[in-house]
């Protein structure tokens, strides 16, 4: 099962060693709970107790709530994540589209992301670190635009990450903004969107080059 | 000053009648409280502070946070509001997109509309309450579509909500997931990726019809 695109996999880090394990077990739980209770509902105590890692070790290396929180995301974006490598532009848009609806889709990945979501409501070093995460998964996105200029499919100076935005755009605006259902009907016609608008040369960078 | 699109204009229903008056007070001192200080900030007493009308009439009006939430997206669902009408296609969503910016950019009026975005994250009367403020907004847009279907701009059959979700989706998705700036390029783009996309026929309804 390959990784979300455009939104965390949290499930997908797990480095070996003893320390390691303690901050998988400590981000599990985090999640869990943050799914079950939401941000406002997240305590170290909580943590501590649903991972079994002592609650003076939770508090005397993630600090408190925003450690967890943002340590979450961290671990989330040092996965080995790459995009859709199907052959081609408008499959790869397709494929990125078709990976961030089913990842929402899921339903303990999809709660654990959309309480990520909504803590970024509440706290701005959760907003600060949701914000890194994205622009780092964005930026390994761009490789499907590079790869459709490399063939030709798309002109030169097209900017990468103004399609990657636009293809999950429309995804994240029904789930947080819209509230609407998401299917892969929507999906595909977002990345479909994406791509009608890269080939008309909307993307285009100012400079051409 | 025109309404903005798809997002409240909190200062524009302004009925007349002291009953009218003292919804638009609270509605008003909702606002400053929720962008002040955030939903889970936002009490019956601040409210009442703020507005001049007593507590016990907030309470027995309102019924509480909630209510006092979902009444201030329904006053801003009560307006005049119709969207940008230039003569074209290309021009009525680059205004739409423009207005939504400017709106968001507006300091009191961004403030505001931010912390409601913010709430329904942590309230569902506030979720729903948005859900369906967004959705009388859009369907009041798709007369841009139809319009241009009409001029012969647009094949019949095109799908006019999704047009216009496509049009503004980019500039929620900066503002309240990646958090990235937002500028009238941005907007202007937005706008281009969804006309280009119409043009293609991206948003064609299965029936064709």
């Amino acid at each position: 099962m390959s990784s979300p695109a455009t939104q965390p996999d949290f499930g997908s880090a797990r480095p070996g060693g003893r320390t390691a394990r303690t901050r998988a077990a400590v981000r599990d739980a985090t999640l869990a709970e943050l799914a079950a209770h939401g941000y406002r509902g997240l305590t170290v105590d909580g943590v501590a107790e649903r991972s079994g890692v002592h609650r003076t070790t939770v508090y005397r290396r993630w600090g408190g709530v925003d450690g967890l929180v943002v340590d979450a995301l961290d671990l989330a974006g040092e996965d080995g994540w790459q995009p859709p490598d199907t052959g081609g532009f408008a499959g790869d848009c397709r494929a990125l589209a078709a990976e961030v609806h089913r990842s929402f889709a899921d339903p303990a990945q999809g709660a654990a992301s959309a309480a990520v979501v909504a803590a970024s409501f509440q706290s701005p070093r959760a907003a600060e670190a949701l914000r890194g995460f994205y622009a780092d998964r964005n930026a390994r996105s761009e490789v499907i635009v590079s790869r459709a200029v490399d063939r030709g499919e798309l002109p030169a100076g097209t900017d990468a990450a103004a399609v990657v935005r636009a293809v999950v755009a429309p995804l994240f605006h029904r789930l947080f903004i819209t509230r609407e259902p998401l299917d892969a009907g929507v999906a595909e016609q977002a990345a479909e969107a994406a791509v009608a608008a890269a080939l008309a040369g909307v993307f285009q960078l100012p400079s051409g080059a």
